[in-house]
């Protein structure tokens, strides 16, 4: 079986992840021209985006191929579960839209960030895997609750591109406050594609904000071998101290992830968590990064985000680059 | 005038059908290159999409064309009536959308299956033939409740390439149940087309759930003229035995066109009116067709939907074929 | 900086627009071909729309170009304001959003008509602004409720068609009863340019109507500086008699920005504002223009808009034109 998906970070090795590095910094600098003329990716979007539907749109048009783009709105409800008696809302099953799907396109990406339940329920990507079981064309994971993989090549892409090395570079990936809960798939990806590049990471969190633990166990052991290192740290200042890369974002609390009440009030005392020019200060001239949409003067203040040592629309512009290259790989 | 519509199986006669088969055909032997380079084909959808959608924008694409979609979303409401006094919430007229859209597309695309009243309204079409009236380029129907013509033409295709020849061929075409009043464009456009082809179809379904008069009066003429036969039948088990194709889909109950409670009143003791492997093992080896969305262990069974004899990926597949041939014979 | 935004009419001087609308006519004449390969344009829109979405899409498919279409529904709320603390429901900042584009696409259209508070508020166009000051690549617009010079592009273009020259010509603007508030964009954008072209010019509305002060204040002195004239008339058969064009359309009250009802309630009277066959006899064999959607027989009759003076689907075609020329004028 020669099909291949892209559903999350742990699908690539780490000379793949190298080999696709390489390709999108030459596809960087200079466009590849029309490789993939006459090809075709299906874009599924269950929530709003504008980087994720742009940057691929843009990169399929630029390799001379074409995005059909589908939102929800396009569609009827689908029916995940299999040998369902669907006597209910859904008008198709999801076996059957990925089966027609992938007899018209020739890969098929799955935006499906959505809630759906327990964090126990939401960590099994439901949606996504369903699509992935069925269709027989290449799948790409256009971010879940749970893994973000195409934004953590941008930003792995973005580091290399600032540090030149990264193994043994010292990056703090920093919980930040925000109204509302958000999806863990930026931070579990690029912890787990860091420890893969051997750097030292510090996953730093208030109490309460445990990521999953499979993908921590799962992060130390790819640092270790790689000699890095993974450590968690709940002191916000400590965290930032000394750090080469400061990667903000904010995270929803796995334990109360059906209750999102319960979150903003743990919240409210935790507004301190934010970045400023003040922790900036303590860190090693670090980069600042944000996979953004980012929520200003709430996550970090206007002054770093648009201060010097921000690369934050660096990640978001190397989302083409990265992704042009892994569109070359599964559909070359 | 040079202008050439879509609308209905009516526009297509038996030689005009075969060339366009054949025309399929090879397209889908290989891809005819960049015949409609610089053309553009627009879709205004009034109701979710999938296959349609995405069937007819590959379509263009491989064929060096482009699709530009509207749908009700992007849209204001758009007044079909002549003559209105438009102080209504309409923003515009029908006339004018057509007209104006003449002047930058190339050919046009209707999807319009909503409930517009009784069935004597809905029948009429009016919103797909107010199109077709005031448009100066060739219009589609992607699918009324009274026809859907491109799915009948991928139907007919399919047909072909599993029986060859389809004179004299048993065809079943049988409702099913479903918990929605559904269109009946599906099962109108593949009688008619059958008919044409000269095939013998039995129409199934149970009483109350007779299709439009008129469009069986002119399916039986054409099945006569061309060798073939067409009957009714209202037992579900008669009806299938001996079939060469079982043609499984719901439709909806055009005395109760305006009344959904009822007609699912009336449904709730024609549960039985379900594909599955008892009721195929009756059959004369049948293929399994199904227009799709399907709504699984209602209206067939997983075993039969997902069995040896099922055709209902080819069905979807073959609409990119035969719209293929469509676009080059409409626009060319 | 070599960044050059088409924002208003006032974006173009005279020379600077005669080159364009004779690249418009030599586009029309003969596709200038995929000048713009590999090139896109993002367009946004905050309100439906069928002509500018449409007329955009077919210019860059049409050029080799490509479109990529945001409407509000794929995106999350937007935050216009500077150094705004945004715990509020906007997702992103406009700033964020503008730049993120800029690394992605090569030029962005704007469409944001929608009432955004007092007249005060609205006529400083916020959020196209914001969009043009954060964007580093050239930004269109694509209406607002103060300008329309997208659509004046192709009215003008459309004139010089039927007339040749244009200085001196008799052009009347002629506010017409509308069920709803309509945005004053279009009216602002061909006053300004039909003035900059020495056009002797009616503007005509009933007391109450009046447009903006500083758009008719610049109107004037373009159009002494150009030989022509601008005068307001508030008598509607005064102003039609003896036009060389009459062009309808209606517009909101500035006064009563934010009510609606207010609004309605004054229209009661208004009702005969509305060309008819009677009004267009009067005038010198007036050419019958509108900037479409329009309201039937409420704005205008069916007589005359389907009349042989009327060149309103002419307009609407000549957006692609003008488009193409502008395009290639940003982009190449």
């Amino acid at each position: 079986m020669s099909k291949r998906d892209f559903l999350s970070t742990a699908d690539l090795g780490r000379s793949e992840l190298d080999d696709l590095l390489d390709l999108a910094a030459r596809a960087k600098g200079k466009r590849p021209g029309q490789v993939l003329g006459g090809k075709t990716l299906g874009l599924l979007f269950f929530q709003p985006s504008l980087r994720t539907r742009v940057s691929f749109e843009v990169a399929m048009v630029q390799l001379g191929g074409h995005c059909i783009n589908l939102s929800s709105d396009d569609l009827y409800e689908l029916e995940p579960r299999d040998q369902a008696v669907m006597d209910g809302p859904a008008e198709e099953h999801v076996k059957d839209a990925a089966r027609t799907l992938s007899r018209y396109v020739d890969a098929l990406g799955i935006r499906s960030a959505q809630r759906a339940g327990s964090w126990d329920r939401e960590r099994q990507e439901l949606l996504l895997r369903s699509y992935a079981k069925y269709a027989s064309v290449p799948v790409i994971n256009l971010e879940t609750s749970f893994e973000h993989p195409c934004q953590a090549l941008a930003d792995v892409m973005t580091m290399r591109e600032n540090l030149v090395t990264l193994k043994g570079r010292r990056l703090t990936l920093l919980w930040c406050n925000h109204p509302e809960p958000k999806s863990l798939g930026p931070t579990h990806s690029i912890l787990q594609m860091a420890a893969l590049m051997g750097m030292n990471v510090t996953l730093a969190h208030p109490l309460g904000f445990e990521v999953d633990q499979d993908v921590l166990d799962r992060s130390k052991k790819l640092a270790q071998d790689a000699g890095g290192s993974v450590q968690v740290q709940n002191d916000m200042d400590t965290a930032a101290r000394g750090a080469e890369v400061l990667y903000a974002r904010s995270w929803g609390c796995t334990k109360y992830w059906e209750d999102a009440e319960r979150e903003a009030m743990v919240k409210r005392s935790l507004q301190g968590w934010r970045v400023d020019e003040k922790l900036m200060a303590t860190t090693d001239n670090a980069l600042l990064m944000h996979p953004l949409p980012v929520r200003r003067n709430v996550v970090a203040t206007d002054a770093v985000l648009d201060g010097p040592r921000s690369v934050i629309y660096d990640q978001a512009a190397n989302r083409t680059h990265v992704q042009k290259a892994l569109l070359m790989q599964l559909l070359k």
